[in-house]
């Protein structure tokens, strides 16, 4: 962060210190200060590392600073922050048990309300991590058809294991030895790495839209997704849809339903329990076997307040038409956004679906426009984010979205400034 | 499971209806019926595979049943299922927030009380799974070291990604192609392994003692310890102390400072949240620059739930003296165990802490007198493993040492009839 791509926090007058005093804490016992996507260091100055708590679709950090939340955890909050049916699941489970000698009653429940919720699915396995899902669907893929090669799009997140990180430090490349790439959208390039891959295809690992970080997002083309299926049923392949970051706020089915693709593995994690640490592996029956022979396990895997939070997550999803209230509020959010851009003349990019978009700036190098945005966003109280796509929670009210609107026009209003100053 | 090896389950008038109609159900949507190290499948019949509650060193299953609880979550489970400051603590957090944008101050917390507490750790970052941390583990080593190779004790268990779970279906050979193998407590096998290693020697991962499942344990000799940190110390790699199973079990800090060898990267999980999810890895100084390099994160890693819970045990491990309390009831278990057993006639083995023992019967192939004295034991009202150490709790109490002493004894009967019944 140089003072050139963010304005002075001089000009941000909100209480700062114990973030600042947390900070210099956490620079002595955690490595770089931070680490993983939480970390603040590559934000805007504005935003605060540490956060205190979170109600509904606001959320405030350590100094007392309020925020309209327009990031839901990087999504896992799809129902807002402490939703009351939830918690209140979570609380009844955490009174009787929680990590057991077994799993409780409470998982087979889920598994059945996961298997009558979203079509392809026969079955389910539960994990903490969406890496360890995406993970398992690739052990899966390996185990069905005794191949080794799975092919992902060039620069999607899978996660932040050794095969799928993006960034190579301490990865071998024998890591990354079975992982082939091809271009989302891009067909032909899907035909030419199943054809590299040979008869040693296990699986396409697919996003249901392309969300890379940093670039605008490109929903998918049906034509795409249905080409892709149809080449992992030739070759005998698995079609895995990691819907860990999109699962549960597009469609209360995986996400490519809407458009009639079926998918044979599926990765979620994120949102499936509004929060609670829980992922999950959905499969059709022809992997049953397959998923039956690997070896996988946590110590909390089976933990049963985690699995009760789910049941009640989904239960609210369907009750509150939660789905149609985020399209609807991510409609509005929009439509208000680019007439604020339109109205200051300025040339953004708002990509994704409503519910989960991306804003960017015609040629916005560095994203210096996209920080400059967001750090004055923050000051005027939206917490979003310059180069991650954002989430909107079906707990967003009109007075929420007004304040959100306010915060993205105070933005728009710093980038104008920013933008005739460069012209100077 | 055949007859020959479980007494049938017609001898057991426990209600067992609840637990047989989840099982049935679970078969229909869990590959397998469960998966991972909590299915029950393998266990006797005699052992739930869905448990209900837990409170202090008592379990319930989901008929109600009760057994004093001798494995303890296979492991989280420290100072008794739902121990009041531990859930307190967890409350208190929960009703501010949990996954939020960002860590809560709470992360801070535990990373100091952590480096202050284990005295190799310089700096802490978290995690969900244990196989999270002996990952990150290996990637911060060869990060460090710039080199590839991980050596580990041929037969231990480190996690169940596809470099370390114990079994091969879904695996790749180039999953394993960086680990070597040496065996336990055999300084020259690991000379050896080193030498193989070359100048490619990333660290070297082992386990405070032997626990493989299904052998009997053997404690690390002194001079085996010293000897793999002298190696990693001349070829500059990493001594990596698997401490997920032991760690807050044996000792208020990693479980090789007793004997006075510190590793520098270790990896902890299971009982330093007594229950709640959390994995930490910690780390010396000088290894803190390749920690800050590598990106690894996870949806629900920053949660502030489970790190309160956290902080709320390792404050309960030192007010109530919790390693004393497991030692002295473990070592009461044990002696009484040997007594019943040798008051038999029969010959066991005893091995490993007294926190965290093993029982085998000599000469017991398949574990079948394993399994008999498992099942006799559960009908008693103890839940154990026949295959598995066990774990002790803090919470265990007079009374609950003398159920689960009854418990033992039924077991010891029932191997001696069985017995009777072989010499026939």
């Amino acid at each position: 962060m140089t003072d050139q791509l963010i304005p002075a926090t001089e000009h941000d007058d909100r209480p700062r210190q114990a973030d600042s005093a947390l900070r210099r804490r956490a620079a002595a016992v955690i490595p770089g200060g931070m680490y993983g996507h939480q970390a603040a260091g590559p934000l805007p100055a504005e935003y605060p590392q540490f956060l205190r708590a979170g109600l509904g679709a606001r959320v405030w950090d350590v100094d007392g600073n309020e925020y309209v939340d327009l990031m839901c955890s990087y999504g896992p909050v799809v129902l807002g922050h402490r939703h009351p049916a939830v918690e209140e699941a979570a609380r009844a489970q955490a009174a009787l048990g929680d990590c057991q000698n077994g799993p409780g009653e409470v998982m087979v429940e889920l598994a059945e309300l996961l298997v009558g919720t979203v079509q392809h699915a026969d079955w389910a396995m539960f994990a903490k991590n969406g890496t360890d899902a995406t993970t398992m669907c690739c052990t899966i893929a390996r185990a069905h058809t005794g191949r080794r090669r799975i092919l992902v799009a060039r620069g999607a997140y899978h996660g932040a294991a050794p095969w799928c990180t993006p960034r190579r430090s301490g990865v071998t490349p024998e890591d990354r030895a079975n992982v082939g790439h091809f271009t989302y959208n891009d067909l032909e390039s899907v035909r030419a790495a199943v054809a590299e891959a040979g008869d040693d295809l296990a699986g396409i690992m697919v996003s249901p839209f392309r969300h890379d970080a940093g670039f605008d997002q490109e929903l998918a083309e049906p034509s795409f997704a249905r080409g892709v299926r149809e080449l992992c049923t030739q070759a005998g392949a698995a079609l895995i849809l990691d819907d860990v970051r999109c699962g549960f706020r597009l469609h209360l089915g995986s996400s490519w339903e809407p458009i009639g693709v079926q998918p044979d593995l599926s990765a979620w994690s994120k949102a499936i329990a509004n929060g609670h640490p829980l992922a999950a592996v959905l499969g059709s029956a022809a992997f049953r076997k397959a998923a039956a022979s690997i070896f996988v396990t946590g110590s909390f895997w089976f933990s049963a307040v985690a699995m009760a939070a789910a049941v009640a997550t989904i239960g609210a999803l369907h009750e509150e038409n939660a789905i149609e209230a985020m399209a609807a509020q991510g409609s509005a959010l929009r439509d208000g956004i680019i007439a604020q851009a339109a109205s200051r003349g300025l040339d953004i990019r708002y990509t994704g679906p409503a519910a989960m978009p991306y804003l960017s700036f015609a040629g916005d190098r560095d994203h210096e426009l996209g920080s400059v945005f967001a750090a004055a966003a923050a000051r005027a109280g939206a917490y979003l984010h310059p180069r991650h796509n954002w989430f909107i929670s079906a707990a967003m009210t009109g007075t929420d979205l007004e304040m959100a609107l306010t915060a993205t026009d105070s933005g728009f209003a710093a980038v104008q400034s920013r933008l005739a100053h460069h012209a100077k």
